[in-house]
């Protein structure tokens, strides 16, 4: 099964001082390559309920190894694999290509979660409406 | 009446491939000088009402005029000046300096609103007990 | 002469926690709203020269004023007029738009600046070869 | 050997629509606690060498796992170990607690390089004169 594919070009305000890109921009783009994914099935990563409460995905934990270092306005190819679904998470397995050189790989792990107005989170069991949407993708 | 002070160092993140500070920054750095202000005077940027709902400080415009580039681990101090109070907006004349150079000034206008749990915002007049902590500070 | 147009989608990183695109990010989508025009036009927004330094633009100033919030997963029209070209300078008015509804509009003043590997800057007159492709836009 | 300690506040921009801390300024905040770091043992992390090439510290990869999140105005305490020293390399184990409350912790493993002009980089063995000021600060 393939992975889902979507694209970003560096903009200049993601490069620093070494006249590469921050590190940082690569969590923000797992970040919307998920948020991609989510959007290609239909689905709102911030989906308001009934009662006014939202479900959101905090993150539970996140890593990105570097291999090459990407430079303004080069061309991002994000992949995705969602590696693992749980009762209550989803593990996608991320990578980013330039062209056929792969640049970074990581993984995030989401927590389904109630945010409430007041600001406080619970996680709850993935909604079965999201979870019918959801396939476990592993590597070809 | 001295204009309020307050302090930051640039952090590598902030620089671009140019060496410098990209501009983006100095308007954050603008909103953390508002926001160090209203906290030297006991009072909160976003205060929850008894409601739920927030009263908020959303800008209605912001300008600012670059004099010389700030670049890594510069110590830039943060000058203010509460320029025109208004019946629902606040007008802020803002200026950094490094050392004895001003480097930027601009101004902020900010409107005071109520937000919504639902996200809609509306101006309203600046309460009591905000005003009453607020006097305008023309330059000397 | 109509503006030059580009789009973007507003990215859950873009929003604060008054459930609204902050402010700064309007100055990011400003520059590369400039950037998609220079590329539009076949021109480089920092070239390098043959002697290893670079030709840049770093901001004179820039303002911004806010007329509509922007949400999450919002589609925002750029649009861009080349207001005035200086001798060095270049001074773009700037739109964005939401479907029917202006939601912000401002100025950015860029200066044509040699920037070098020591992190110095020197204006410079904007050279005939980017001259040549630009053009005034006033509005209709 | 206690850990090296730095804090920050949270910035109202440093929130998301989740009400929460955006998981990426995590990243910065570990950059940062590593930069202050460096910078208590007299150190800079862009040191210009008599070539003009830097000496710098690219990342090779960066993990975080969220506990509590975060939210504005929360005073952060940073704790970084040097938890290995490789020839080429470091790698930071980091916390970041809320008072008595543990919000995050990660690893950030970094490898020291030359930065040239052109952007290229290469890993080089840690200078003796960084090395001399470091020590494997082991857990207690």
């Amino acid at each position: 099964m393939p992975p889902f594919i979507s694209h970003r070009r560096v903009e200049f305000s993601q490069t620093d001082m070494a006249g590469i890109v921050h590190f940082s921009n690569y969590y923000k783009w797992m970040e919307e390559l998920e948020h991609d994914f989510f959007r290609s099935l239909g689905l709102k990563i911030m989906e308001q309920q009934p009662d006014g409460t939202y479900i959101g995905w905090p993150r539970v934990n996140a890593s990105c190894h570097f291999q090459s270092p990407a430079r303004y306005e080069d061309q991002i190819e994000g992949r995705l694999r969602v590696e693992r679904i749980g009762f209550k998470s989803l593990t996608y397995y991320m990578e980013f290509w330039r062209g056929t050189q792969r640049i970074a790989y990581g993984r995030v792990k989401t927590a389904c979660c109630i945010c409430r107005a007041d600001g406080t989170l619970s996680s709850i069991e993935i909604p079965k409406s999201i979870l019918d949407q959801l396939h476990e993708m592993p590597a070809e």
